[in-house]
């Protein structure tokens, strides 16, 4: 669409330029210091000093923007990825490395019949059908390239698939080390030696426009130290094609999710990275770009409360606890929610059957026998720190946690025939036939308190299906400006399916990088 | 705070003056196209050329509008209302005319107990937790004194108490039209024998800042015909102590509302006025301000989905057939909800119970006899128009809408042992004892169906207890800008209750209108 069509097709609300040129004010743009405002306009500032320039310019270093950064390079695009923090890969890193894929050929070895269809229809459910589903289609139809394109840069996946929550066929990925640095490492290699550049303690302070609204620049912090503000300088890179707003989330930033959900507050864990907090979402906002479902938290229900952050809670959970154990209510031993439904549905339970009016807890505790825990090779991590545990019997389980233990056995014993005839007849939990060795049988156990914390923003800045900002006035495209991953709402509605992330960011992360890179001036 | 306070306060998030410092830019400021960039400090913006000059600009003309109006006039500053649309009071005119207040006199005379604290209570409850109990705590305790405010101005109330859903003691006070325009019909002429303007079709187009980021004026639309949005002709007012947006919601914005959950698409109703868009709050988020949970839209269980807009079903529902009679599934003339539980229970137990997964719908029937509709007048006005029915026996009824007559006889039989022992064991629903005799009883009975539409935006931009609009980079109060309303988010949490809108409207609106006029330069 050409500039002339975006600003001439603005629906309603707000006319900028109508009231600009009315009034004789240029508001929001940028304008230089020795230069006088009515001969501003997109030439002059293009003809401006500024510290470096680049084609493309993404922020942040996770999945996005390393996919990001290997479309534009491979587009032609000098590229720059500024990454806020020390290390790169932000959340990414730090992420437990499974990927949903759709017609996976790991699928079609195994006989799994897998359809973009049907990978859509389980995102669309599990986000109460509030996806924005055109974006859906395109991260679901895209899942194949983007996994083939993580084998081309070296990222090595196990031989396995997995049944997340909410997903209707095994479908999910995984990578060696079980961590999404897995993919973060070997795709920055790629973009380096494809010829992006990455910087690392390199803030976005301020998207900068012409007066047009178009992207022209970035202000950054370079030489910038977590979270001390004042570290490091200010410089501007002017930006000829794109930018690429990769930034993740804003989990961890504690007054943006006070006041977007007061219940949200110190008191609930985070499994983010520090530097998960809401500026750059204020920056893009503050150039236009269109907010959506600003207070849309997922909880993930696997984690625990008994170690800070991410911890080896969620890869133990998810993989052996939840699939092939049980997790019980420790005052009446009892099951309460599918344990393999999705997060929305898990969390709600845990929140609504544990905790009382008065807000007294009582963590459930999620275990599982020793062939389960095969699937679960941090296990050893979780007991060394003593937020995991190891039993010899049922008795010394509900001793050291308190459960009553007859029900609890009672409970342990009809899971045990449930798992027998292939049928959950209490919550409707998938039982795997080709994976019955691992269920929970006989001792020894293995064992870890589940409880929620806040984990992904389902919200974020509005984009269309090539990855551009929309306005939050006309609703059309904000020129050059992209954004991919986390810190875009809409796909996932309001809750996110596991492993569904990476499958997101590569997608949306290439078209992001690709878009940009062909934007040419 | 003094502005010194506010610019060094910035706690993180983008340091607006740092980068602007630094890279010698003034982005995002007013600047006037005569004037060199460096020279356009506030001293010269105020010097600048305006259309007019006013002490505080109001925008919207809703109970909120109308009380900021009063309150900034008794502060003695020079006010302006302006409403974008040719007549005055948005959504609130339309509204049914019922408040919500914490220890009325009425209360009092017929002794029932309420306090603050309980009134907090309901509306967390009701919010689910997610509210800001510190401005709800405001709300509450304000109510007296707005309801007293309200009399003072000749504002007609019953003589009748009512209980809404949600509300644990009956203390919502209903005007003698049922309508909200019994509300800012007086008020707005208060206001104007006040000394405030009101001035209609004069729609806000931009918020106007200094280079500190404080509000110095507005750009309007002055002659606009909605939704013509090239009529007119822009006009710059100058503002010296405060901009008060009263703007109301954006239920009635289908791009926005689609953006924010596609589920609430054309197929959904709303109860809105056309004029209910959301470009006021873009113009706000244009200025930092922070956006609160952005996609949180209330819908009105009580709506009928045989009538456009609010319509009559509301009152008849709320008031007569939801609290005396009884709303059945049509497929098995059984109920499936407490009638008078909170707008967010009933709305999602009539989705849930009476939609398909196909997403076929079989509206449910509410109904109640003959002495129940003496608190509904309206419903006369329903009959009329062919929205609402009259029947002479169970039977008539049940055929009209194709009930199974058995299972409907033996619903209402229940029902009515409830009501005959004063309690509702299956869902729960209150039973007055000093109204007994409106309850279903015998015919002839008044029916209507029932269907959510949306009528309320739970989110908005973030305020403070002042009613200060805070930034949304530092969290703290962006200088001379005031909100109240429905524009304002977080007070309701996840859900309003109903008759809380015109409590936290005439109570906010004031705080913001006194606030702003108290804000001298």
């Amino acid at each position: 669409m050409s500039k002339k069509t975006v600003q001439n097709n603005k629906p309603k609300g707000m006319r900028r330029r109508d009231v600009l040129k009315a009034a004789g004010l240029a508001a929001g743009s940028v304008l230089l210091s020795q230069v006088s405002v009515n001969e501003a306009d997109a030439s002059t500032i293009k003809e401006a000093k500024w510290d470096r320039e680049f084609d493309v310019v993404i922020a942040g270093s996770g999945f996005a923007g390393c996919a990001a950064a290997i479309a534009a390079r491979r587009e032609g695009a000098s590229t720059l990825v500024i990454e806020k923090m020390p290390v790169f890969g932000g959340n990414s890193a730090i992420n437990g490395g499974a990927m949903a894929v759709a017609g996976s050929p790991l699928q079609k070895e195994k006989g799994i019949k897998d359809s973009v269809e049907l990978m859509t229809a389980d995102m669309l459910k599990g986000g109460r059908g509030t996806n924005h589903v055109d974006l859906l289609r395109v991260v679901c139809a895209g899942t194949v390239e983007a996994f083939e394109m993580t084998k081309e840069f070296g990222v090595q996946w196990k031989d396995v698939l997995l049944q997340f929550g909410g997903h209707s066929v095994q479908r999910t990925c995984q990578t060696v080390n079980f961590t999404g640095g897995d993919i973060t490492i070997p795709l920055m290699e790629g973009g380096i030696k494809l010829g992006a550049i990455f910087k690392n303690r390199c803030k976005l302070e301020e998207i900068l426009t012409d007066d047009k609204g178009e992207i022209v620049g970035v202000v950054v912090r370079e030489g910038y130290y977590f979270p001390d503000e004042n570290s490091g300088k200010l410089r501007r890179y002017k930006i000829n094609r794109g930018f690429v707003a990769c930034t993740g989330g804003f989990g961890y930033d504690l007054p943006y999710r006070k006041m977007q959900n007061p219940t949200l507050d110190e008191s609930v864990g985070c499994t983010n990275h520090t530097g998960a907090t809401a500026e750059s979402f204020h920056a893009l906002l503050a150039v236009n770009a269109a907010p959506v479902n600003t207070a849309c938290f997922q909880l993930g229900p696997w984690a625990s409360p008994d170690e800070d952050g991410f911890g080896y809670a969620p890869q133990f959970n998810q993989q052996a606890a939840f699939p092939y154990g049980i997790m019980v209510d420790i005052r009446d031993g009892k099951r309460f929610v599918n344990e393999n439904a999705d997060r929305k549905t898990r969390a709600d339970a845990q929140l609504k059957h544990c905790k009382t009016p008065e807000g007294e807890i009582f963590y459930p505790v999620a275990f599982c026998s020793e062939p389960g825990i095969v699937k679960s090779p941090t296990i050893k991590h979780g007991l060394k720190e003593g937020v995991a545990w190891k039993f010899n019997s049922l008795e010394e389980l509900a001793s050291f946690f308190g459960i009553p233990l007859e029900p609890l056995k009672a409970q342990v014993k009809r899971f045990k025939s449930f798992v027998a005839k292939g049928k959950d007849d209490e919550f409707g939990k998938p039982i795997f036939e080709f994976d019955r060795a691992l269920y929970l049988d006989k001792p020894p156990f293995y064992a870890m308190r589940a409880w929620p914390k806040v984990h992904f923003c389902q919200g974020g800045v509005n984009i269309n299906t090539k990855a551009e900002v929309t306005h939050m006035g006309t609703g059309q495209p904000i020129p050059k400006l992209y954004a991919a991953g986390e810190i875009t709402g809409g796909i996932h509605g309001e809750s996110r399916l596991g492993s569904c992330a990476i499958a997101e960011t590569l997608v949306m992360g290439t078209i992001a990088g690709k878009n940009a890179a062909r934007n040419r001036a």
